[in-house]
């Protein structure tokens, strides 16, 4: 079987998830929703670890939602209970009020699955797109030049 | 705002999902991995109640398994607590293993999201893709020519 | 193997739901926190389609929450992926604000489980606990008397 | 309102859990069946990091499972979106296949919500309970001894 080697951009944000008895199927692997809360979870760590905007306050203190519009995923090798498994958040594109990210999974040097997803920033009051915030896309733009491979 | 319209082939498999309150978020709408899950549920009563395969015994007995190897997915209209939604299986392409199918999630004639899924049928013993059973095959077959537009 | 007897009681709430792919875990067998989102979807449909509250409208519209506040659940008999299974659903106490219900899940007259749940009506805009409704007090009551062995 | 103090017992295994987006509900607080779902996370870390014993290998290889016998949870004070609560694992009672554990969740010193729950270990190819093994059972009756106040 062709196999894809990943190594993380320097810089790039990577988080390792623990593949729980929880998250497996009656075929002992991943039941592939799971796989999009692991990204959702990322994404709020990348928001508030690596940016320095707290993701529940732009949920709950800014009234901010970030729903997805697109995501397409490809599944190359499944996971199983006991490995653990690394996620790293890519930028692709950033626009006037949507984000373009790339989430690779990967173990041992080998991808296991990637996903390019698309999410729009609006407002939770109005439920309207709204512009990313200045500071924020600066941000978001930074880390892209950084991690650029 | 743009809306697609969308009405289900005479005879294309549509189930009614409640939009419950353990499917939504802080922000009062469907947290997308849930729509995944509910999609995995209209392929198992597809198998069982359309085609006329059982998925438990096909899954537990045969130890056949349908893990996804492709999905993308476009969210137009969020969803909230409290809705109906329907959601429609068609087939658009039926390889050796694997079978390419659409999901729309529609309501009031409008679609609200549109995901394409590509599923490859392996072995659970030998983790190996198997070719589609005959019989199968033929009844996926037949839904699809009763119900391509 | 001691097995419970269960016939729900004339006129009792009761809904089938059947053991998904996606219920299940490595043994095979229903993970268990699954239940306690089976029983939160019972108890929706009952407000709903058994007292005429519609709970999307309670919680959304009037901003009430129903929290639990004690749970306990004796598990029995596991359950797979294919089977379908009853769930019933008593009153067994009416507080001021608190209500205490009993879910019992069952198959072919045996009892499979049993939870017992008391719930507290909140407002969410306060965030304190509110008494029950009078109208909805009294279609509760109704419930319980003619479903009570 | 009542607040009771929890300090863990030294030595008593404790993680601390986010909580996510994910986990939270159209209140903004966390829906319940996920505490269970955290629960289950921390036993498993329990056996692994804590006794030495790799919890998947328990399942996957040696073919044990830990269904639940019996649980049951006070909720006292709800958790939101960016939290971080504690969960410390005791144990209560160790049975000849039967353990009683009890999961407490804290923040700053005050106790959040307290599950007592029974699991049996079971053989997941006679589906019978099976004893806990020799080295198991000491490794967990030295477990209780340090961690008990």
């Amino acid at each position: 079987m062709h196999q894809d080697r990943f190594t993380p951009p320097a810089g790039a944000f990577t988080r390792s998830v623990p593949v729980r008895f929880s998250h497996c199927d009656p075929a002992g692997i991943v039941y592939f929703p799971h796989y999009f809360d692991m990204f959702n979870g990322l994404i709020e760590d990348w928001y508030t670890q690596e940016l320095g905007y707290d993701y529940a306050q732009l949920i709950m203190g800014s009234q901010y939602g970030f729903p997805f519009v697109h995501i397409e995923c490809d599944f190359m090798i499944p996971s199983r209970i006991g490995e653990v498994i690394d996620l790293t958040l890519l930028v692709e594109r950033i626009g006037r009020s949507s984000l373009g990210i790339a989430i690779v999974c990967h173990r041992d040097g080998i991808e296991r699955l990637r996903a390019r997803m698309v999410t729009a920033m609006m407002s939770l009051t109005t439920r309207k797109p709204v512009a990313l915030p200045q500071g924020l896309r600066e941000a978001i733009e930074a880390y892209r030049r950084r991690t650029t491979q």
